[in-house]
């Protein structure tokens, strides 16, 4: 997508050679008109794919999965949780994933009413990069007996593996734009 | 707001008399279709006051922010972060805030570039119960000498008096729902 590498590129900052940091549009500040885009973009990428609802994780994934829920008809969007709250009282799906940002790992979190048999479950975050947090998702999707209908992220840290792993596991991978390297304080996309 | 109070009666559920429990269509899983509404609703009630920018807090504000920022014609939304990223390396402001189903006391962060002085802030929330996040967010705001535009909430527990405390404090508040009671699993809305 290329509105969104020159996003990235003209608002975008990097550290070091492995973060890219776009807190000013897309995971502290949001550009609420541009996620409207990136949701109908990923709704180009999976078109013609059956989805019945939408599973992201807190907390930045939850503004993409609701700008791309409109372009699918509004198949309703459930966010995995960090941490359970008092009221999550009954049965839920757990699965482990580490944050690359964060150096934590997160124990993921789903109320099973939300994942039901046989529906078709597509998985959106902003950031791929080992795959760690999308594996997790999947589980959630699977454990309730539901199937992933693919897989998107809007920027892919192309460097770590994370798609390829997720790939040969058998998802569809969508990711926006692609970072192969940064060097020098320059971003690299395929 | 009718469709709201229906909402909650139809979909929500109640745990003893102070909690409501929205997690089908506002803080778990989330009905995109339906926020748009809310976030219109949202205009409704703050017609003609100058909004430079949205302030919320993760995760569950998100959704409900991104929403309302179409109907004002898409200022920039700022999420506040109860944990710092290792990528958020610069100054930033901080405020205390508990939450009343967590039994926590959260930190809200935000990055100090995304509060501009002379920038009038609307703050809005799912809930608004005893208005602890609220207050941190307005000092937030006012620590980057920015102006409080208003509070707007998707839910208030009238019982729990946050929103007296905030008028007293000088700010405007609306709430599209505002729950009295709660009693034999019933909630009465003023």
């Amino acid at each position: 997508m290329e509105a969104l590498k020159k996003k990235i590129v003209e608002e975008g900052s990097v550290i070091g050679t492995e973060i890219v940091k776009v807190d000013t549009f897309l995971n502290h500040q949001i550009d609420a008109e541009f996620l409207d885009k990136i949701g109908e973009e990923f709704r180009n990428r999976f078109a013609g794919v059956e989805v019945d609802k939408i599973l992201t994780v807190e907390a930045s994934g939850i503004a993409i999965a609701c700008a791309a829920a409109k372009y699918f008809d509004y198949p309703p969007v459930v966010f995995a949780k960090k941490a359970a709250p008092s009221t999550m009282n009954e049965g839920f799906y757990e699965a482990e994933a580490r944050s690359f940002t964060k150096g934590t790992v997160s124990k993921l979190k789903v109320d099973s009413k939300f994942i039901c048999p046989g529906e078709k479950i597509l998985i959106l975050d902003d950031f791929l990069a080992s795959g760690e947090a999308s594996v997790a998702l999947a589980q959630i999707v699977e454990m309730g007996g539901a199937e992933v209908a693919g897989i998107g992220a809007v920027i892919e840290k192309g460097y770590q593996g994370g798609s390829d792993r997720l790939r040969e596991k058998g998802y569809r991978v969508e990711s926006l734009a692609v970072v192969r390297k940064i060097e020098d304080g320059k971003v690299t996309f395929d």
